[in-house]
Formats: C-alpha cells, structure tokens, sequence
C-alpha cells in the first residue's frame, strides 16, 4: 500500500501569519537596534534583589511544595494577596473569585476557550491588543471591531453592533489601552457596562497597565460598575513585578468560573508553583509599592522624553497620544505614509517599532505605528525619535517623487 | 429596556465535569488520606538543593533576562539541554525542533490547538490518560478508543479502525502508560509507525515516564522508528525534575512547527523565563543523573512493595499490573465491583485512588483502578493496601448480599 498524505492544518492557520511583533523581537535581539516595537518593562527597574530573596525564601522554607504539582485554581496565597489588591483598588474581590494564569495571555486564551465558539462574534476595539486578535481569531470567532477615539471606543456605535451582532463578548484595554495608551472616561465606562446589561454580552476588561499611571486621575473599573456576572477582569504581575514569571490572573463571575478551571486545567494544569509563591512572598514582602512608585517616576520621564523628541522629529501632520500611563504611545504619520514600508529602511537606521497595521482586526490605517516608551532612558528615546524621524522623512520625500 | 439573559456557555461544557482525580487531590489535601489517587512524585526525592542553587545561580548571575519576556519557542540553553538529552536516547533532535511548553499538558493543548478541528477523530487507547481525554475532548474531537491489552494498543485494530475514521491524530503514551503502566512492544511500534504513514494520520507520542525505568529494556520510541512528519514527541521535566515548574515540551515536525509555536504565543506567549534558565542550569550541572538514579531505586522499591501488598490485600479474581518503571499501576476487580463505589468507603478508611471510570472514552470497565505507588514509602503503601483490601472487602461482601 503507498503512503497516505498527512491532513492539512486546521483553515484557522492558513491565514494567520506569525506576529509581526514578536518577529521584530526576534530580529533586533543582541543587536545595535534601538527596538521601541515589543512592550518590554525596563530590565533595570526590576527588583532583582527582591526577587531574588523572594525565590530563595520559597526554597529555602517550603521547597517541597514549591516543587510539586498544585491547584488548578491557584496558589491560595497568592490568589488572597490577589484579591486584596484589586479590592484595595476599588473592586471588591474575593479570592474565590481569582483564577491565577500563566500570564494575561493565558487569561485571554482560557476565557475564549470558555465563551467562544467557532462563529460568534467577539467586538474589539478599533486598533486592538494584536495578541488578543491572535486569540480570538484562533477561537474561530468572528472580530467586529467598534469605532474608537481619544476617549476610547464609541457607547453608541457599540450598541449598534451589539444590537446588530448579537456577540459572545467585547473584549477591551479601558486604561492606557494596546497600542494607543488612551483610556476610557468614566462616563463611557458606565455606559459600555449598561450596553453588555441591557444587551446580554460579557465584557473582557484586559487592565494589566492600571498601576502603572503617571498622570490624571484613575477612573473606576468596569468590572466595580457592573453586576456580578457581566465583566470579566484579567489583570497580571508583568508589568509590576516581572513578566519573566508568567503570573496574571482572571477576575472570574459564578457562571464561568468551573468552566474556565476546567479550561485551566487541561491547558497546563497550573502555572509555575514556585514562581506563584515567589509572587506571593514578594507582594508579602512591602517591597512592591516602593519599587512601583519608583518605576512610575522612570516611565513618567520617559513618557514625556519622547513625546518631547517626536515634537522635533515627525513631519507636519503627524499626530501621536500623550497618554497618562502604561507602555505605549500611538503615532499617526501624515496619510498615506505607510509604516510598514517605514519599518525596514527604520530597521537599518537603528530603530524598531511596531506597525499599526497588525492591530486592526480590519480596514488597517497604514499611517499608525505604536511606540513602547518604557524600555530604555530618555537619552535613548530621544535618539531614537532621530532615527525614526529620518525614517519617515525618507519616506516622505520618496512619496513627494512618485 | 429589559436585560437580555446572558449567552450560555459552549456545549462542550455541559457534559464536561470536573477532573475526578484532580476534585479528590482537593479532597485529599491537608487530610490523614494516603492518597494514591494523583501522580505526584514524591517530594522527598527532590533535589531542594539543587533546585535552590539553580534558582539562585539565575537570579544572581543573570536576573533581567530571566525576570524578562522571552521568545515563545523557549530558552535557548534549555532547548539544547532537551535536544541532547533526546538524542542521547535514540531520538537524534536538533535544538530547532523543541518548543518549551508550560508543562506536557500544555503541550497536548497546543497539538490540539495545531491540529484537531471539532469533529475530527481522535484515536486514544482504551483506557487512556484522563487529562489528554480532556484536551481532545474540549478541541471537538470524537474520541474513538482503541483496544488495547498488555502490549499496548493492538495494530490489527488499529488499522481496521484508521481505515474507517480517517483520524486526525492516534495519542498514546507508549511507555508506563497512564493508567496501566503498560508498554507497547517493540514490534507493535514499528507497526503503528507503519500505519500512520501508511493511513496518513499523525501520531502525538507523550513520554513524561521514560526515564523512570526500573526493570527491563528500553524500546525505541516511535519517533525514532518513523519519518520527520508522522510522530510529534512530547516530554516533560516533572517526573525527573520537579512538576511545580511546569516545564515540557514538544520535539515538532516540520509541517506542524510554525502552528504549533503560533498556537504557544496565543496560549501563554512563553513558559516561565526565570523556571525554562533554572531548568537549563540544573540539567547542565551534572545532578539530574545521580538524583534521578536514586529516585529509581525508591521508585523501584515501591512498585515492588504495593504489588506484594497488593497479593495479600486483594480478594481471589482481582488483577493488576507490574510496571516496568512509570508510577501507576492498573488494577482490576472480580467483576462487577464497581470502584467508583467502592472509592466512598475507601476514602472512609483514609485511602484514595482513582477509578478507573474516568480513563475510558466510552464503555468504561467500572472494576479498575489506577493506584499511583511513587508518592509514599513502602510501609504506608503496605498500610494503604491495606485499607483498600478492606474497602474492596467491604464491597465484595455488600454485592453477595444483593
């Protein structure tokens, strides 16, 4: 008998290309390039000490544990200090309700895995976090995305397409939101939440950039406006703590909770137990709000260090967000500047950036490109917003020639 | 207007309990129960010092990389730790083909992710383990069971059974299987290598047992008798390591690899950075051979002291197992016994294990059990036998009198 052919992949990965962002990453590791394209905190404001006596505390006094298998659910330490923060913060949780991940990533992919099925449809911010579009379209779900402006996405275009769409879910970044670093007022908040209500939607509140504000005042989570069934709040320790260690968390209601543990469990069966009670022996240790207070002075400086170097460096018509917190700033090139075309003659001046383009789940606007701002000192950024600048210019002259 | 209800979850919810193994760990936990129901390695065997010098040595000599986001594919060093280790068993491997997952059972979520379309067909060997039941089952596969007996799967059957569903995938774990500790024979490898390239379907050959071996000869693996496309390997560092680090991974083919390192990225972006470097260290400094040595022969010890228990403790007409290595062994009651039943009384007398209902895709055999013999020493596995005899006794006697 000759041999069979092997089935092909699922259609699912016949169009999904691999993440421009991550190949990026790829390309300008160990290298001279200035990569302001990935969303990497600063290495040099990690607590590597506290870390490290946080670690050593672990396997020093409970390593029998530390090294076992564990909770699904969670370590329950760190599920309580879990909690507490995000009561502290305004949203009344019990730890219960915590659901520890493998990163925030995984609280996406766990909660499509619990509410999505191939065909429904999943709103999404128009741009979107492009990792969470990865997630929802590997579902199989259907993306709509919402129109979308400086005070984040649109209350009555969101209630026509719920209307029109019926959707499982909207998924969104309320504050200093991948890739613009806008937030959402207060009043739209309230009514995003009275829309999923009234129209019989959950909402996925994606905040992992909530702690890190630099300036204003913070607005209340949609999670603390809604009943308790509606949103479903993922946060994680990645940008506060480490992302090395893989530790996010989804904020669960009563109706998805045992389905999303059953997801949990047959994904990995539980995150890291060491790097859980790592995690709680840190946030234990009262070494993480001087830390953060100190990460927030950084990022604020350089925040406004390349906002400052952009005013020099783009050409007339470009625009670009000044955000109050979080990593990222949107740039909009003068129109029909693509950046994807920017990108490789940026790529061999030295610096990298994110194009717009992956972020839309639709329709792209070539003009966008996002910029990570919290990665290297302001010295650095400023050099970088130099080279940036002449990137775009040569593709401004090479549009004037055509 | 009026609230619109919520949509209710996916179907493949519905009929999808919870983990009957992992629900009785929870019952178990902090209780007098010598629980033989889990897989747990015993904690006592390991390397606590060796693990906290690994630890240590990362956060001390190279914390910002290991406290950072990383690429999805895995740690370098530990991808070339993996490979080698495989090829020095058999299986050449070159570092580009290992994806580090969160664990092994992440590994079969991302070949589900990469590979199962829902109502595909899924072959799995009759009874198979539970957690990969699960995966397959939330991905929509239709769960098609093979007969097995002590060599493993039975070729003729399979082959009868390929020709007629034209399967997407035929999992296996080949050696000390999960549940019955049984090994597919040399030839019967070879055969089932020859069917699927025949048929033309993959095989996912998971492996976390491999290198606990305490009787007997090694046989090949399956990827090593087949071409580069038709057996995708998976592995894990739980049982030789420690499972609290969750570090697994697959050695992919060349058709499925870049799907399979997209599915990673959406599922969790990347294992662990500072658990994948500590991983590296402690497989590089030369303690993993001696340790493991050592585990082997405990692990030895105890398969032989609850099989010899077990003759003392079991009613006329029960049988069992004697694996050559792994950690479970399978056992069968006289007829009509069920232990789903007898688990309730058993748990009474402060003992677990895991019926055997729950390993069967369909028709289970309500008279097995699968008894984990690695985690106690061999006095209380003598006392949990013990009990069990007493329990099962119990039962024996409850169904004369009916």
């Amino acid at each position: 008998m000759s041999h069979a052919p092997l089935p092909p992949l699922p259609a699912r990965f016949a169009d999904t290309s691999r993440s421009v962002v991550r190949e990026l990453l790829a390309r300008t590791r160990d290298s001279h390039t200035i990569s302001l394209a990935g969303g990497l905190p600063a290495p040099e404001l990690f607590d590597i000490d506290g870390a490290r006596q946080a670690f050593d505390r672990v396997l020093r006094d409970d390593a029998a544990r530390a090294l076992q298998y564990s909770p699904s659910e969670g370590d329950p330490r760190l599920r309580e200090q879990l909690a507490a923060r995000c009561t502290a913060a305004g949203l009344r949780t019990h730890p219960d309700q915590i659901v520890v991940t493998t990163g925030a990533q995984q609280a996406l992919t766990l909660v499509a895995t619990t509410l999505v099925e191939p065909g429904d449809v999943v709103l999404v911010e128009r741009p979107s976090y492009l990792a969470a579009l990865q997630v929802f379209a590997l579902s199989g779900a259907r993306l709509v995305d919402v129109p979308s402006d400086a005070d984040g996405i649109d209350p009555a275009a969101l209630d026509q397409l719920a209307r029109e769409h019926l959707p499982a879910l909207l998924y969104l970044v309320p504050t200093f939101q991948n890739p613009t670093g806008g937030t959402l007022s207060a009043d739209r908040r309230r009514e995003v939440v009275g829309i999923a209500e009234r129209r019989g939607f959950r909402v996925v509140e994606d905040d992992p950039y909530r702690e890190l504000r630099y300036s204003g005042a913070p607005e209340p989570t949609l999670a603390s406006l809604a009943d308790g069934e509606h949103v479903l709040y993922t946060g994680t320790l990645s940008k506060i703590l480490a992302p090395g260690l893989r530790a996010g968390w989804v904020r669960t209601t009563p109706s998805v909770h045992d389905a999303l543990v059953l997801a949990k469990q047959a994904g990995d069966l539980h995150t890291s137990t060491v790097d859980q009670a790592a995690a709680a022996v840190y946030l234990d240790s009262g070494r993480l709000e001087p830390n953060l207070e100190r990460a927030r002075r950084h990022y604020r400086e350089r925040r406004d260090a390349l906002v400052a170097a952009l005013a020099e460096a783009l050409p007339p018509g470009s625009t670009w967000t000044r955000p109050d917190g979080g990593m990222f700033l949107w740039v909009r090139l003068p129109e029909g500047i693509d950046t994807d075309v920017v990108l490789a003659d940026a790529l061999a001046r030295g610096v990298a950036f994110a194009p717009g383009r992956t972020f839309f789940s639709s329709r792209p606007q070539i003009e966008t490109m996002r910029l990570c701002f919290a990665t290297y000192p302001p010295q650095v950024l400023t050099e970088a917003a130099g080279r940036l600048g002449e990137a775009v210019a040569a593709a401004v002259d090479l549009g004037a020639r055509e």
